[in-house]
């Protein structure tokens, strides 16, 4: 159950689309000259903040929608954790009424799929159980916007991301609680309390995904981020939490939380966010996007921010494994040519959550390709390509995520 | 240099004015009937946030003066982090106008007491090294409104205090680019660089703080907290970061940083900021507050919240040990009489940070006094009985810190 995707991804690519993808990948691999840039990193206008997010830093942020906004690479610093003002927002529905977070201890959860299934509300829940996680949450998407074919979905760059601190109970001791999970059921399918839009199939349009049960050791019900209840705009006044999985699968608003045979038929879990080859539909026989990949990228110097001068320079970024603990960084200047190991930068939190590297080079004038390569706990490289996919998910390419860098 | 304040306590008590205060203590101690009450917790009438800091999150806030703004013990989380948002605010003067941080990268840092000193703007500070360390802040203070004898000052209880991530240069770094400390220097001496009032002797109100040499093994020049750059409230462009240290030694706007033979004979250092005992005025024979010592408390059941209903109960609070890694907390229903141990929630985030605690226990009806017990690494418990001392500093006492609970 826990193959990473990238594991996954060579099953696929064994396949004939995927050797079509491959070769796609294989036209853009040349060092000379190539330039990443993202297809559309900025609307060309930078749209206001909307209302049920106001409470934001707008000088952090990218308005990509009203319910897609991402963090500026520039406003990624140095300290570990996203502050709530600076975090991305992805929604697949509206943000609900600001009622859902008016009684927030009276907000009721279902739970199915265990010995005594029954509702519980907030405060019950409040009673059974408490863990804390630092963890990257990263929409299934970001990077998006290095895909050449220029998928459907938001052009996210790097800021799709962020490392947060969230607690609640563990949905293991909710489980325990309720006799245990019953007999046969492999995974953990989560239901968003969202109000859905009428006159549509219910099914095309809810928030419920699947994940499989081993998900379970780490898996949180969580009502707090970052020291603060959880924002509406974040999947309060619960949320899922899933750690090392992509955003999509933490869930937000749960109302129900069910143990289960199979996944959910929802469209969002069975045609939605699977891995399938450019051009094609996706399929429940497809990868789906749980995991994440190891991955890092340099948030300074960031694209666009002009000349450098010549002297010393504190190159700086992030890097995490997906569920595995991040082992080691390695930076370029060169674009891949060349690579140095980097590093850490405070404490470590853990397996789940991002650590900070830093890289201090004395840089001359002239024209640099920087990135960085991420090795997991088990090995695992940061690859060069990415993972050619029709929705543009998952990407970890090292390539993608370098920064032209002038030093005057 | 590195003895604690608690060991410096019992020298302090050891002469004739400790004997004074540790029998006035003593007055206090009875178990039976008593009830830890702060004198002054909370202003009768709410006052709205001071315009500098409207970005505040005011239903977490206690407002008790423009500068001196609590968090509420009701509004500390269990996700180890205190948000911007929710962090306290003791200014010993008025905030400095928005134009400190219109240009951060060009403020600039004196530098003294190495063999080339020099000015040093935060754009090159920044190419000089990076460290990121969480860290308990508290206000010398915190505590203060538990002294019978109504110190002078505000009257704290435990909201003076938060958690925070700060990212900057290591002093160390910067010295070591200048040559290294000069010879024969002992203390580590601030200047903050508030604009001072007129027509009063600077030295009476600059905020200018020497601590021991000691501490430069883990100073920061900080430009960053929890991911953002420095609040101006909080002391941005750039902050003199000392964990361990209470929060007067982390000079704001930090504009001057020396290397020096002696503390500074500023008001703030030669005569505040001292453990002198009741009815007595400060003076540089007495222990500066410098290092705090180890301490806990419990923020869930919090005073004033109610009955609780019978049944589990997550006692949730946070512990730290200053200068030292906090090892154990334990928690008592029984106002002291007995004692079992908590379980840490949470990853550690080093010595300087704190941990949180919980403990589930099953209430029957009934009255608790609910307090918690830390014990540092180095074996130091978490005293019964407060220091005393005229200015109301240092109050790490549990009986002083215990939580009246009714259960119905």
């Amino acid at each position: 159950m826990h193959e990473t995707i990238d594991r996954r991804r060579r099953q696929l690519l064994a396949g004939s689309a995927g050797a079509l993808a491959a070769g796609m990948t294989g036209a853009t691999a040349g060092l000379v000259g190539w330039s990443p840039r993202a297809w559309s990193a900025e609307p060309a206008k930078p749209k206001p903040l909307p209302e049920y997010v106001a409470w934001k830093d707008a000088e952090s942020l990218i308005v990509h929608s009203a319910s897609t906004i991402e963090t500026k690479r520039s406003a990624f610093g140095t300290s570990l954790i996203t502050p709530a003002e600076r975090l991305f927002i992805r929604n697949n529905l509206p943000a609900p009424d600001p009622s859902y977070v008016a009684d927030r201890n009276s907000w009721e959860l279902t739970v199915e799929g265990v010995k005594n299934p029954r509702k519980l509300t907030l405060a019950q829940l409040k009673t059974l159980g408490l863990e804390t996680v630092p963890m990257v949450l990263q929409c299934s998407g970001n990077g998006r916007g290095f895909f050449p074919h220029k998928p459907s979905g938001t052009p996210w760059t790097v800021g799709a991301a962020g490392c947060v601190f969230w607690s609640g109970v563990p949905v293991k001791a909710v489980a325990q609680a309720l006799g245990g999970v019953a007999e046969g059921m492999r995974f953990i399918t989560s239901t968003g309390g969202e109000k859905l839009p009428e006159g549509l199939d219910p099914k095309g349009v809810v928030v419920e995904r699947s994940v499989p049960l081993s998900a379970l050791e780490d898996a949180l019900l969580a009502w707090e981020m970052n020291g603060a209840p959880i924002p509406l705009a974040h999947g309060g006044p619960l949320r899922l939490i899933v750690p090392g999985y992509t955003g999509v699968n933490n869930v937000k608003y749960v109302k129900r939380l069910a143990f289960t045979r199979e996944e959910t038929d929802a469209k969002i879990q069975k045609t939605s966010y699977r891995i399938s080859p450019i051009g094609t539909k996706g399929d429940p026989s497809q990868p789906s996007v749980w995991e994440m990949n190891v991955k890092s990228w340099v948030n300074y110097p960031y694209p666009g921010m002009g000349p450098l001068p010549a002297g010393w320079v504190q190159i700086h970024g992030v890097a995490f494994g997906g569920t595995q603990a991040v082992k080691r960084v390695e930076v370029s200047l060169d674009g891949g040519r060349s690579w140095k190991e980097a590093r850490f930068v405070g404490p470590d939190l853990g397996r789940y959550a991002w650590r900070q590297f830093v890289f201090q080079a004395e840089l001359k004038p002239g024209a640099y390709t920087v990135t960085s390569r991420a090795i997991d706990a088990k090995g695992n490289v940061q690859p060069e390509e990415r993972m050619e996919n029709d929705q543009g998910y998952v990407n970890n390419s090292w390539r993608d995520h370098a920064v032209q860098v002038t030093v005057a």
